[in-house]
């Protein structure tokens, strides 16, 4: 087994080399939306949610090649919804990614058509070419992506989340928020990985808990990062959340807490892959990163 | 054959039923995004797209159980292109269907989550059942509407929209505009209707070209109504676009000749189904409200 730096390294490089080629050229009309979609997208983000398909595409068997069209169609709408809420009815947020936003480098018209555009594109992608021996298999992962996507998914996390500034959420509510707005997402990831090969009953459950323990370490470190980390290193405005009144899990349960607690995710999720053996190594170590990340 | 009126009464109420189920209900969290979202969509509009899908439908002997859906989704689509459409950032409009947009109703912040969910609703609709005896034909049909609405579809031709305020486009250009903005999606809701049933290539180019042409004859007219038509009838504001500098048809040929221009167009979508017989009759009547309306 490669070193897991190398191995994210190549699934990073081969999420970029698809979405290159998955994105129209700037120079087919309209070019400055296909110009902003591929500066909204391409050349930069940690890309968790194409190294989750990956790594759970290992654990069923599954071809390579289809596995990078669903990391590919979920890393589109990730790009969209981070467009969309860096937007100024949102978060107005001017950095992303160490560069000005899509709609600070372009305008809010072209930032909004770019959203809407890259989430058509990500539902394309989804179904331009076999993903599964099964076209109605295929179909229920075209189904998972819009529902994590939608008003009961992400989209309706956003909402929750533009509903609670400034109110005292408590613990419950602040989680039932993130397992909507980032939840919902990665755990489309980790099972559209792993249903583009071969996935029984069982290892379905243990991969939705392991997705669920996992998306909310990963906002937990999040939190602590925007509270702790200099905006250089983050490449996005960091300290926003205080700024801003939003409850996180830092301002609920403080920092050393809020590290425990990343901690006992990371354990749990190393319990849901119990059984899955040795083709569960990279979601293994995909845990120990989300919690160990410093950006 | 029951009278033309009395049809599209029938398919208009069978897509709201449809639609007013397929929404989330208010009462589901987030609420306020489920109430905006039904407010966008429900209780208005001249369903249009969903009336071609129907006719397109009677063509192919299609499942009117399965063409509600097909239907239900186009209008998804197209209802969330309006609410992102109205918005301050684009064409920035106050009045809808007779009803304040739904920024103003609500905010910005939700106008833009509400476009986003309803394009999600609209992929999870075309997959949560299935629309064919085919579930490979059925990923064609997701990816046909994908593609009619991003950025080489629907996406795209508000992008050339936007940028060809001021500018003096002429026709061609006007027209490969539309061909985009308004086009892409009625092309795919005759498609869409007639793959719910059995579709040989040779109907499928004849309702392809039928589609071009209704789908011209719609901007074309609503361009006339545009600069025509008070206010309370067309329900929205009238006179936007020459007052936003916009190229219209109007602009471009005068009304006169923008009208024989719809005539023309009218003739042609007659032409593209002369060969289709007794059940493209619903085609035909589209053809001849969609250039005779009035609102």
């Amino acid at each position: 087994m490669t070193d897991f730096s190398a191995w994210t390294q190549a699934c990073q490089a081969q999420t970029e080399t698809t979405l290159a080629e998955c994105l129209p050229l700037s120079s087919i009309t309209p070019q400055r939306l296909h110009e902003a979609m591929r500066y909204a997208v391409l050349g930069g983000g940690k890309r968790v949610r194409p190294l989750l398909a990956f790594a759970a595409g290992e654990v069923t068997g599954a071809d390579v090649n289809r596995v990078q069209h669903a990391a590919a169609a979920v890393e589109l709408i990730h790009a969209y919804s981070l467009v969309h809420d860096d937007m100024p009815a949102m978060d107005n947020d001017a950095l992303r990614r160490g560069k000005p936003t899509v709609h600070v480098e372009f305008d809010e018209a072209t930032a909004l058509l770019v959203g809407d555009a890259l989430q058509s594109l990500a539902f394309d992608i989804l179904t331009a070419q076999p993903l599964s021996d099964d076209p109605a298999t295929q179909l229920n992962m075209v189904q998972l992506l819009a529902l994590a996507a939608g008003s009961r998914g992400m989209a309706g996390g956003q909402a929750i989340d533009l509903a609670s500034v400034g109110k005292p959420l408590d613990l419950p509510e602040l989680e039932f928020m993130h397992i909507h707005k980032t939840g919902a997402l990665i755990r489309a990831s980790v099972l559209l990985g792993a249903q583009c090969g071969t996935v029984d009953a069982a290892t379905t459950t243990a991969l939705d808990h392991y997705a669920k323990c996992i998306g909310l370490a990963f906002q937990v470190v999040d939190d602590i990062l925007d509270a702790e980390a200099p905006t250089a290193t983050l490449g996005k405005t960091a300290g926003k959340d205080a700024a801003d009144n939003k409850p996180t899990y830092v301002s609920l349960l403080g920092v050393a807490q809020a590290r425990e607690l990343a901690q006992e995710l990371r354990a749990d999720a190393h319990k849901a892959l119990a059984h899955l053996g040795t083709p569960a190594e990279r979601l293994r170590q995909l845990a120990d990163f989300v919690v160990e990340r410093s950006f």
